[in-house]
């Protein structure tokens, strides 16, 4: 049944929603349900947004369509554009077509609709940048997904357990394995930036990293040489969006500012401007403001889960505090 | 690649342009290439049109989605909402994707876009016509696609070979076995009529029959009952559009007079009023003539062909001549 999305709402309400046509130029970073959170408030708060997505899913849908066609791995891209449908019939009918998956006993199962739309125009315009803005267009996305790189990526981790160091190479892998991830790095080492992200970057008034798969959906855009580049080089404030909670397989026992540590190992020279945490996963607030302040960054604590308790960001209050804090107001 | 469509151009210099908002409520029976052609053409005439498309197809894409998700094939219905696509940037990209193939050594390989399309809407919607009816809407489609019953259908046919008649069952299998096609009915035989079909027939203007797969497309309208009933009891003129070659294995040695005894044979008791046949296809003038009269009706001969020599119709040709016999100018 085509229904309202939970935690999806009106956005009259909302502080910045009558600069939504304006608005700074926000870029969101990441992959999953992360962005989708990130990008469900940020689509409240700005007109001009822009998504850049991880491209290094190996698994499910995107994995399949990835070994059979050859293609990028949508299913990031899909949830980003879905997270920028509208709250209107039009959008929430959308959102619920793309994010769709099939459940059989034969070849389509598990496949998401929007995967194979994607693919398809990808296929139609021999572009993935101009087949996402036209999958955008139909959709009435309300901005921009882009991939971060031009070519399908894997991820490579170093993981930890029991003292022994190993490699593991790609998402699946790298989620499943047990042990603790030590760092992160890509394969190829060097791939083809998007130029499109580049520019975005550069551009940008703000940029947005997390909330998400620490390892696997944050990180890795510091892992593409020239994305990092213009990370490290854009006149853009920088801003980090803790995680709610650890990410299974991934950051079981990581406290918000080993997120933060983790960050600046990856990238020892990028400074933030501002790291955004939750009210409720400050355990230890001496210790985050100290990691904060190591990257450069001011803390701001604030209410941004959901109220039912589940470990999600409610996308109206992160958008309200995104917003004071885009006006310098927090 | 996305190009301009074959055969379709802007409808600026059609006649009944003015009157897309309006026009003669139109219901074209069908499925195939055959209904894409004149609902092509049909879309330029009035705005008041729907399609009434056949269900019993079991090859291909539309086969394996009907074997592994219990749905209706939704092939047919995918091309007559691709027919129904605007012309502009919008409408032409939208019937690109929907017809988009997916080719591949893989699972996907031969799947249509469209078709999954379809069948997401109706598994979100859980009702035929309104998934439908919403797949339309995000195509901006030019009139309604309904199918003809509420359940997937098979074609049984009598085929003679050599003086022996065979029952052969299925669509792919009609088409395949050699031999003389001389009969169709369904299986089941009482099949279940769309609602939204009966009625739409029940209140059209004129109801157009082919052109199209005589025996796999255009006959079988006449084999579910309560339709069979409502195009015998309308009101609405009836106007059949014969194909401009044989099908090859369906009606590999048929005239066109024989199209219209075939016809006859399987609706004893439905008359027309309106028989349109291409200049090119008219072989023996009196007996078309004649074949048309017994069925009550008159016969229109015109240019509709594609000037360049292909066995398809004209849409704007085919548009013009259909606007003038609505109009009773011809």
């Amino acid at each position: 049944m085509i229904h309202e999305r939970a935690g999806r709402g009106g956005a009259a309400h909302l502080p910045g929603k009558d600069a939504q046509a304006g608005g700074p130029r926000v870029v969101a970073l990441g992959g999953g349900h992360g962005l989708y959170a990130s990008l469900s408030a940020l689509r409240m708060v700005t007109g001009r947004l822009t998504a850049v997505v991880t491209v290094a899913d190996d698994g499910g849908s995107s994995g399949r369509l990835r070994r059979e066609l050859g293609v990028l791995p949508p299913g990031d891209l899909r949830m980003a554009l879905a997270a920028l449908c509208d709250d209107d019939e039009w959008g929430i009918t959308w959102s619920e077509v793309v994010q769709h998956r099939f459940r059989s006993e034969g070849e389509l199962h598990g496949h998401a609709v929007g995967n194979l739309l994607i693919v398809a125009l990808w296929e139609l315009l021999g572009d993935a940048v101009a087949g996402l803005d036209w999958v955008g267009r139909l959709l009435g996305a309300h901005g921009r997904v882009l991939p971060m790189a031009s070519v399908p990526l894997d991820i490579v981790a170093e993981v930890e357990l029991d003292g022994v160091v190993s490699t593991v190479r790609g998402q699946v892998a790298c989620a499943l394995t047990p042990g603790r991830v030590l760092s992160v790095s890509l394969v190829p080492e060097d791939p083809p930036a998007r130029p499109e992200a580049v520019a975005a970057v550069r551009d940008a008034d703000w940029v947005v990293f997390g909330p998400g798969s620490w390892f696997t959906s944050v990180l890795p855009h510091l892992k593409v040489p020239e994305l990092a580049r213009a990370l490290h080089g854009t006149k853009a404030r920088r801003l980090v969006t803790l995680n709610l909670a650890p990410q299974p397989g991934e950051t079981d026992d990581f406290s918000p500012q080993q997120h933060l540590d983790v960050l600046r190992q990856h990238a020892p020279d990028l400074s933030m401007d501002v790291v955004l945490a939750d009210t409720q996963v400050v355990d230890d607030h001496d210790a985050l403001e100290k990691a904060a302040a190591a990257l450069g960054a001011r803390l701001v604590i604030a209410d941004v889960a959901a109220s039912d308790g589940s470990p999600r960001h409610d996308p109206r209050r992160l958008a309200s505090v995104l917003d004071e804090i885009f006006l310098q107001k927090r």
